[in-house]
C-alpha cells in the first residue's frame, strides 16, 4: 500500500499517519519527492483495509499494490490448475472443451435431441438451465427439479456429464444429486454466501463473469470458492455491460489471455450471452479459442425459433456441427 | 412490439413473420414505408419474448415497446405507495425519511453510541450490517446473528425501528426477526431467489439498484417483490459503476426524479456508497432531496478512523448532526 | 511513481529497473515487502511517461502518483480563480451565473425573444449555437457566420454577454469578434490543437466534459489552455456516457463538488445535455446549485415545439423564469 | 419512427400527435393496442429529428426505425467498397492488410530501422504520428511537418505507402502531400468539419472508432465524409473504454463481424491502442482477423524500451515478425 501525501502535508500530518499504519501491525516506510511525501506500507501479506487510513487529514489518495485475491494467482501459485468433469480435463495443455446444450431444458424431446447432436458434432459437456434468472417475474422461470431429471437422463442418455446453474444455496443438493459441474451464472458472481456454500463442495464449478465485475472483482469472487477448500473452479467471460448496447454484451476477450497470465485456474468464454446474436457466435467462438481460451459454452437448440429463452442467439444442431467442424481445423493449426 | 424489417425483405419474408407473430397469439399489423416494412404486434398484455421472431430471415430487428414491468408502474397504477417501517411513512407528501447507522455493526458499544447519536440528531432509522458482502473472503465478513441482535438491542434502547441487510433466504427468519426493514443490496438485485421469497413477506423492503442495472432492469426487480404480493418496497440508488473512478461510483441522481414519475415506489438514495468520500456525502445528501428522493440512507460511525468498514466514507455524529440541522433548513424551503 | 515487481522477480530484474530509473535522471528507492518488492521513483516534477519501465522483466505495474495536470491543481494553486465575462464574476464566493438561450440559434426573432425573455428572468449570459456539431451530417448544422452576427445583435439590444460555441480553428477570429466567452464543446475536449489556439487567447473559455473523460483527462484537457496562458477557464460538467440511456447522459454531480476540491478553476453544470428530459432539467438546475456548481448552462428556447435541435430538452420562457424564481428562493437559503 | 402513447393518453392528446406529425409533411399510423396505442410515422426518406414530437402531453417515448446513416449502410448499397491505397486493396476477399510502425516518428533513424523492418516482415503499410494527440501538455507532442518528411522518405526508401494521423484541417495539405493515406484519431472522429473537409479529399481515410462511441454512431461519422463524396474510408475498432482498466480499452471485436453486415466499408482492428499491453497484442492480432476483420494496425518500434510514446504496447521488430508468420498460417486455414 502507498499512501500519497498531500502536497501540503504538515509533518504532524505525515507524523500521524505513520503512527496509524504501525497501529495496524504494519511498518511505514516515508519517501520523501521533490514535490510531496508518499509513505509506503511493508509487512502486510496481502489486501489491506484502507478505511482508517484515507481520511486521515493531508492524505490525498491511498494506492494498493496487494490484490483482494492470492490463492487464485499465478503470481504465488505458478502451476496451472486442471480442472476434472468425468473424464474431461479441462486447464493448460488440454484440448479445447466444448460445453454445449439450450439455454433452458424445456422437455424430454428436446433435452435428447439436443444430447444427441451435440454428442455427434462432438461436444464434451451438455449444459441447459433449470433454474432461470430471468429479468423480469412474467418471463419462463425454467422446469425446476424437474428439469434437473431431463438433464441428467439426456445426458446419460450418449453418456456426457452435464452441467447447470445453481441459484440458491437450498437447490445445491439437487442439483449436485444431478450434475458433474455446477454452474454460478453472472448476476451470483458476487453471491458470497452461495460462494462459501459451493466452496465446501467438491463438485467442479464454472464461475461466470459478473457484467459489471472488473477482472480483479472476478478473481476475488474465485478465491471465495478456493478459500474453503474447492479448488476445481473454471472462469467464464461472458460479455461485459457497456454503453454499446448493439450487441447484447461486449465480449472482452482480452480477458481470457490476461487471466491465463494472471491465474492458474482455466477459463472459458460463452459466445452466445456475449454477444446475443446467432450470426456472431461462430466467428467469436473460433476468436476465443484464438485469444487462448481453454473452452467454450455455446447454446444450441434444436428448433431455436420455438426456443423458451434465447433462442436468437442458439445456434441449431446444423450449425453447431459445422463450427465443430471449423473449430477443429482451427485447433490443428494453433 | 414493432417487427422492423430490412430494407431488401421479401414478401415472403414478410408474411413469414406475421404468422410467426399469429402462431403466438398476437396480431400483426403491417407498416408499409418508403424505405422498409415495419410489422406492429397488437394484443400482448405485457412484455414478450422476441426470441421466435427476432432471427427470421428479413428481420432487421425488434423493438419492444411494453416494459417487463406493470404492478411498480405509474402508468398502470397512478397512486402513490406508501411504505410504513413502525411509525415512519415513507413516499410522496411524506418528510423525507432519514436512515442512519454504521456500515458494520462491530459491538455494543459502537451500536449503542451511534443509535444514541442519530436518534439525538433526528434520524428516523436505524442501520447496521450484520452480514456482509465483500469484494475479497480476506475482509471482516460480519458479526452474523450476534449483530442482528446488537442491533435490535440499540434500536430498542433509542425506540427507533431498525434496517439490515439479508444476503440468502435461510437468513430471513433472523432478520425479520430482528429487523423492522430488510435491505437487499446492490449486488443481490437480480438475487430472483432471494426477491421472490421476500416478495411472500409481509415486512417492509429496501431493494438497492445494482451496480450495472438499468432502471427498466431496476423495476423489474422490484417487479418480482411486488408480484408476490409484497408492496411495501422503497428503492433505493446508490451509484452506479461507470469509466470513473475518482469516485467510488457515479451517484445518477436523475434517477431519483425520473422513477418518480415511472414509479409509485418510493425512492431514496445512499450517497455514502454512491462516492465513497466522506466530503461529497453532506453535498449528495443535500441534492438527492433537492432532486426529489423521499429519504436518505448514510452512513455514521462514532469513531470512523476505526471503522472495521467503509470508514473513508461514513459521517461522524457531529458531521451527520451538523448535516441534518441543514437538511432541515433545506427541507421548510423544498 | 511506485513500481511494482512480481513476487518472483530476481534481483537482476530489480536492479535493471533501478538503473532505467536513473537513466531517466530520477532517483529509484527499492522498497522491499514482505510478500514482493516495490520501487519508489523519486525527483521528477510532473507525470512522468512510463513507457520505458512499464515492460521491464520482473515489473507487475506501474502505478502513477503524480497527475497530468499541476497548473490547474487547487494543490499547488489554492487560491480559486475567478473568470470574468464583461461584468459578470465566476467563481467561489460568486452568486451562481445563468447562462440560458436556445440550443441552435435559428433566426433573428426566435434570438430576439430568447434574449428578452431570459435576460426579464434574470439570467446573465445569452447562449446560442453557430455551429452545431450533429451525430449524423443530415440534420441542421447551424446558420455558421450569420447566426453568430444574430447571437452578438441579441445580446446587445438587452444588453448581455453572450456564449458560442466554436468547433474548429479558422471560426475563432470570427467567434471572437461576436462572442464574449468562447466554449468548446465535449466532443472537442480532447482536440488538443484547438486548445493550444484557445490558449494564445484572452478570451474567457467553457470546457466541456467530453462524454467518456475522467476527471483527470478533463482537466488535463484544461492544463492545455492554462498551459498556453490563458487561465481564465470554466470547467462544465454536462453528463457522461454510461450503459443507462433512459436520460440522454447520466449527470455526474459529485464532479462539481470533487473539482472543487482538486482545482481551482470554476465548474458549471449544463443539466440540459445532461438528462435530454425537459422535466428533470429544473430539479437538477437546483440539486446542481446545491452540489456546489458556481452556475448552470440552460437551454430555453421561446417555442421548443418547432427548435430546430434539441426542443425536447428545452425550457419554455415561462419554464425557465420560474425556475429562475426557484434557484432565488434557494440561494438565498444555500 | 414510432410514437408511443402513455397508458392513459386521450383522443385528443392523440390527435395532435398526429397533427404534429403532419406538420413535419409525414404520415401518421395510429395503432391502436390492448395497453395503449402507438404511432408509426411513415414516409421519412431517413432520419428525423424528434425534438418536436417527444414532449407533446400523452407521449410516452419516441423509438427510431431509421438510423442516421444511409450510404455508408449495407442495406441499401450491398456491394463492397474496396479501398485502394497505392497498390495496396482492403476489403471484402482481399488478403488482409497489416499496417506497422512506430507510434510516434522519433528520427531518422528509428523509422528506416522501423521501415526495413516492418517491410521485411510482410507489413503493407508504414505507420509513424507526427502529430500527437497527448491526455497532457507536458507530453512529447510530436516531430510536426519535420516528422512528416521522416515517414515519407523511411517509407519511400522500401517502397510502401504511408499513412499517419491529421489533427487539424490546417495540417490536411502538408499530410496528403506527406502520406497515402490519412488517419482520423479516436479524439476526432466526432470532429465533424475536420470530417467534411477530408470528405472534400480523394484521399483514402482511416477512421477509428472514438473511445465511447456507438457503432451507430461510428458509422454516421463516417458518413460524414462519404455524404462529401469520399468513399475511400477504412474503418476502425480501437477499443472502447468501459469499467474495466485493467487493459487500456476494451477491444470490441464483435464489432469487426457487425460491421461487415451492417456497412459495405472495410474494417480492421488496432489491438495496440485496444489493450495497451504487449503480451495481449499477438493474441488479439490473430482473434481479429478470425472475426473478420480486413486488417491490423500494429504498433512496432526497433527499440521499445526508449520509444517516447507506447512503448509498452508496441513490438519489437522480432515479435512483428514472428507474428507475421503466424498469422500467414493462420490466414492459410481461414
Amino acid at each position: 500500500m502507498l499512501i500519497v501525501m498531500h502536497h501540503s502535508a504538515t509533518a504532524a500530518q505525515i507524523d500521524r499517519v505513520e503512527k496509524s499504519v504501525r497501529a495496524m501491525g504494519l511498518r511505514p516506510e516515508p519517501i520523501p519527492g521533490s514535490l510531496r511525501t508518499a509513505i509506503g506500507v511493508l509487512g502486510n501479506q496481502g489486501y489491506v483495509d484502507d478505511s482508517t487510513i484515507r481520511d486521515l487529514p493531508g492524505v490525498r489518495e491511498v494506492i494498493h499494490v496487494s490484490k483482494p485475491y492470492k490463492l487464485v494467482s499465478r503470481d504465488f501459485h505458478p502451476q496451472a490448475t486442471i480442472v476434472k468433469v468425468g473424464a474431461v480435463d479441462i486447464g493448460d495443455n488440454c484440448p479445447p472443451v466444448i460445453m454445449a446444450g439450450p439455454c433452458s431444458i424445456e422437455n424430454e424431446e428436446q433435452m435428447r435431441a439436443a444430447a444427441v447432436g451435440v454428442k455427434a458434432a462432438g461436444a464434451h459437456l451438455l449444459r441447459g438451465g433449470a433454474f432461470k434468472p430471468r429479468t423480469g417475474p412474467h418471463s419462463f422461470q425454467g422446469l425446476g427439479i424437474e428439469g434437473l431429471k431431463l438433464l441428467r437422463q439426456a445426458g446419460d442418455s450418449v453418456g456426457m456429464p452435464v452441467i447447470t446453474e445453481v441459484m440458491r444455496i437450498e437447490q445445491l443438493d439437487a442439483v449436485c444429486a444431478n450434475a458433474d459441474m455446477l454452474q454460478i451464472g453472472a448476476r451470483n458472481m458476487q453471491n458470497f454466501d452461495l460462494l462459501k456454500e459451493v466452496g465446501k463442495l467438491r463438485h467442479p464449478v464454472l464461475l461466470k463473469r459478473g457484467m459489471s465485475a472488473t477482472i480483479e472483482e472476478f478473481l476475488a469472487a474465485a478465491e471465495y470458492i478456493v478459500a474453503e477448500g474447492n479448488d476445481q473452479v473454471v472462469l467464464c467471460e461472458r460479455g461485459i455491460r457497456t454503453f454499446e448496447r448493439a450487441t447484447r454484451n461486449t465480449l472482452d476477450l482480452s480477458v481470457a489471455t490476461l487471466v491465463r497470465e494472471l491465474s492458474h485456474l482455466p477459463i472459458i468464454v460463452d459466445p452466445s450471452h456475449a454477444t446475443g446474436v446467432r450470426s456472431l457466435v461462430p466467428v467469436m467462438s473460433k476468436a476465443a479459442l484464438v485469444a487462448g481460451a481453454h473452452g467454450l459454452m455455446i447454446e444450441v437448440h434444436p428448433d431455436p425459433a420455438t426456443a423458451l429463452c434465447d433462442g436468437a442467439q442458439s445456434l441449431t444442431i446444423e450449425g453447431f456441427t459445422e463450427l465443430m467442424e471449423q473449430l477443429r481445423s482451427l485447433s490443428a493449426v494453433l
